[in-house]
C-alpha cells in the first residue's frame, strides 16, 4: 500500500518534534501526544499528522487504505537495542537444572552456559541458524518490535562469529524491521584460548574488528565486562579498536559486580552501557558527570528470569540521565523477546511511569541503536513503523494489564506485519 | 464436531489414571505422559487414547476431524480456581499512583481499593457487567483456561452481590468453559456497615448465604481473612454458615499477615486456602497435619504485581502437601487472567518443576474448584477440554520461554475455541 490514513485515534503517542533524539531525567515523564488524532503515511514514511479537527481532505484512491482507530492508541513501534536473537537452540534443560538447585558453576561444569550455546552454534549450518532466528524475529515483529539490535558472541571463533553476523545481515535484508548488528566476540573466553586470554583479545582487536568493519558486518562492538569474564582493561582494548574502525561500543557492564567498567565506557565514548543491575554510587556519578555519555540500557526481563536485582531506574532518572529498555533475548538468561512484557516489568518492577517506559522503549531505545533519525517517535519524515492497540481505556492500561496482548495491528514502513480488527 | 482424533502428538501430558483426584508432595513431580500419542474425543468427551503403535482403526466419516499434532504437546486445559473476573472497571489509575509512591492507605483515602470497585459495580447495569466479563473470559479461553472460579465481593450489598452472581451464572450458561461461583461478600466492610461489623456478618450468614444456596447462585463461600479486613472469628462464622448450606469454604488467608486463619480453615473443612504469601511454621504445620485438608492455592501473579513475597511452594511440597495455582485475576492486585504466565511464574519464582506446575494448574486446580471428575487430566470419560501447543522442543520450554504464546489450539468439550495451524 502506498498511502495509509489512520483516523480518530484515541491518542497518537510519542509525537516528539523533529530533532528530539533523546529524553532524559524528568523529561522522560512527558510523552507528547495528540488526542483524537489522524496520521498519514505515504511510501512508508509519516508525511502528516494532527488532531481530527484539523484533518485536511485526503484524496481517495485505490492506493489509499483508511484505518478507523477509534478507541485505540497509536504508538511508535518498539525498538529493542540489546538482543542475542541469533542462537542455535534454547537451553531449557539448564533452567530445570537451576530449579533443582544447581549453581551456575555446576551447570558450567556440565557443559552449560555460553559455551553450551557456542558448541551448538559452531556445529549448525548457517541456513538452519538463519531459519531459527527468522522465526523468532517474525514473532517479535508481531509483538510490536520494529527495530532490533543483534549481537554475535556464541561463535567465539573467527569463522563462527562471522557466520552469526552474516545471518544477521541476511535477516536485515529479508525482513522489514530495522536490524543493527554488534560484534560480541568478547562474550566468553573460548576453550581454545583458555591459557591465552591476551591472544583472544588480540584476535578480536587485530583481526575480527578490522574484518567486520571492512565487510560492513557490524555497527557496534560489545564486551561482557564482568568478574570471571572480561576485565576492564580488556574491554578498553576492544572499545579502542572499535572506535578506530568506526564501531562504537555497546557494553555489558555491572550485571553481577561493579568493577569500574562504567568509567571506562564513558572514557571510550560508548553508545550505551547495558544491564546496570549492580551500581555503586561512583558508577552513577560517572554516568551523571558525562556529557553526552553512554545511554543506560536496562534489561528487566533478565532480572525477572534470573531473580537478580532490577536496574536502578529511579536513581538514573533522578540524576537527569536517559534510560533505554531492551529485552536481552537470549537462550541462557532471558528466553523472551517480548517488549510488551518489558513495558510491564519497567512499570511494576523498575517503578517507571508508563510515559517514562514508553519513551525508553521508543525514542531512547532508538537512540541506543542509532536509528532515532528513522524511528522512535511519530514524527513527520520518520518511518511509519507503528503500533495500533486494541481498544484500551488509557496508556497506563498497557503495562497494568500485564501478560495480555494489547496490540491489534503492527505496521512497519506503512505495511502491516500483523493486522487485527482495526482493519475491519 | 462430534468426533475428534488427535494423532502423532509429541506427547500427551497429564494422562492420570481415572480416580486420581489430586497429587501431593513428591508425586507432583510426576506428570504421566504418553509419547507419540493419539487421543479420540466423541461428543465432547475423551473416549480413548494411547501410543500411536496401538492406535486402532478409527472409522472415517463426515463427523470426524483429524488433527496431526506432530511436534506438539497435548495437555489438559488450565483450570483457574481463584478469580474475581466480574468487575466494573480496571483500576490502572491506582497502579500509577502506586508508582508515584502513594501507599495503600493513601489510595484508600482517595477512594481507591476494593471500595472503589464496589462503587463502580453497584452503579453498573447487570448487562454491561456481563458484557465486560464475557469479553475477559473469551480472552482467557483463548489463553487455555477451560474452567474458572468467579467470586462476588465487589457488591457488598445484598442486591449487588446477587447481581454479580447472576452475571456469573449467565456466563456459565452462555460460554463453553466450566464456571463455578463463590460468594465473597466478606471481601471488605461496606461503608454502610462501618460501625456495625457484626451486622454485616449477620447479613452474610443469615440472609445472603441462605438465599444464594436456595437459588443455586454459588458453589462456595469465601472470606478475606486479614488484618484490617475480617477476623478469624468472623471467617469462622461465615464458614460455618456456608457448611450448613452445602457451600464449602475457599478462603483468602495469610496474604499479608499470619493471624491463625489456616488452623480455623482446617477446622471448618475448607476446600482451599488461597494466597499463603506469609506463612509461619505453625501455619505449615496446621496444613501438614490435616487429613484431606484444604488445598493450598498459590497466586504468583499477585505477588508479581504487588511485589510481595511469593508463596512457599517448596516448603508445601516438602511437607507432602498438594498445590493448586490460580491467576487471582482482579482489577486491584492482579490485572491478568493469563494462566500461561502463571506457569512461568511458578517455575521461575516459586521454583516449581514444570511437571509440578502443570499438575498444580490442571488436576489439583480442578480439585480446588471441584471439577476434577470432569477436567484436569487426559483421562477417558473426562471432558475433551485440552490444549495443543505450537511445535515446541519440550514441556520445560513452555515456562522457560516466558511471555510467549505457545498455544496453537484450545478445545473445550471437543470443540475449538481457538484453532491454529494444527488444523491446517
Amino acid at each position: 500500500m502506498s498511502r495509509l490514513l489512520i483516523t480518530h485515534a484515541k491518542a497518537l503517542l510519542g509525537t516528539h518534534t523533529a530533532g528530539t533524539d533523546l529524553v532524559r531525567g524528568s523529561r522522560m515523564a512527558q510523552l507528547p501526544l495528540i488526542e483524537n488524532g489522524w496520521l498519514l503515511a505515504e511510501k512508508g514514511r509519516i508525511t502528516a499528522l494532527g488532531p481530527m479537527d484539523d484533518m485536511p481532505e485526503v484524496p481517495e484512491g485505490p492506493d489509499l487504505t483508511v484505518i478507523d482507530a477509534s478507541g485505540r492508541l497509536v504508538l511508535p513501534g518498539w525498538c529493542d537495542p540489546h538482543t542475542h536473537t541469533v542462537f542455535a537452540a534454547p537451553r531449557e534443560e539448564e533452567f530445570v537444572d537451576k530449579i533443582k538447585g544447581l549453581s551456575y558453576q555446576d551447570i558450567a561444569a556440565k557443559g552449560g552456559g555460553i559455551v553450551n550455546s557456542a558448541r551448538k552454534l559452531r556445529a549448525m549450518h548457517e541456513d538452519d541458524l538463519y531459519e531459527l532466528a527468522h522465526h523468532r524475529l517474525v514473532e517479535m515483529m508481531r509483538l510490536g518490535t520494529v527495530a532490533v539490535e543483534i549481537k554475535s558472541g556464541y561463535g567465539l571463533t573467527t569463522e563462527s562469529e562471522l557466520k552469526m553476523l552474516r545471518v544477521a545481515r541476511r535477516l536485515k535484508e529479508n525482513l522489514p524491521l530495522q536490524v543493527r548488528t554488534t560484534l560480541l566476540a568478547a562474550h566468553a573466553l573460548p576453550p581454545e584460548f583458555a591459557n591465552d586470554r591476551a591472544g583472544y583479545i588480540r584476535l578480536i582487536t587485530d583481526t575480527l574488528i578490522p574484518q567486520v568493519a571492512a565487510e560492513g558486518l557490524a555497527d557496534f562492538v560489545d564486551v561482557f565486562c564482568e568478574t570471571n569474564y572480561f576485565t576492564v582493561a580488556e574491554m578498553e582494548a576492544v572499545l579502542a579498536a572499535g572506535n578506530a574502525h568506526g564501531l562504537p561500543g555497546k557494553v555489558h557492564v555491572n550485571q553481577f559486580t561493579s568493577i569500574g567498567a562504567i568509567e571506562a565506557a564513558v572514557k571510550h565514548r560508548a553508545l550505551s552501557v547495558d544491564h546496570l543491575e549492580v551500581m555503586e554510587p561512583s558508577d552513577l556519578q560517572a554516568l551523571a558527570h558525562a556529557t553526552s555519555g553512554p545511554i543506560p540500557t536496562l534489561l528487566p526481563s533478565c532480572s525477572f528470569f534470573l531473580r537478580i536485582p532490577y536496574g536502578p531506574a529511579r536513581q538514573l532518572i533522578d540524576r537527569d540521565l536517559p534510560i533505554a529498555l531492551a529485552t536481552d533475548f537470549n537462550p541462557g538468561t532471558t528466553p523472551s523477546g517480548n517488549m510488551n512484557l518489558v513495558l510491564s516489568l519497567a512499570c511494576i518492577q523498575l517503578r517507571m511511569l508508563p510515559e517514562e517506559a514508553v519513551n525508553a522503549m521508543t525514542l531512547n531505545s532508538a537512540a541506543a541503536m542509532r536509528v532515532h533519525d528513522e524511528l522512535g517517535s511519530l514524527t513527520v519524515g520518520k518511518r511509519a513503523s507503528l503500533l495500533i492497540t486494541k481498544p484500551v481505556p488509557s496508556l497506563a492500561f498497557l503495562p497494568y494489564a500485564f501478560g495480555n496482548d494489547h496490540l491489534d495491528t503492527v505496521l512497519i514502513d506503512g505495511t502491516p506485519v500483523r493486522s487485527g480488527t482495526a482493519f475491519a
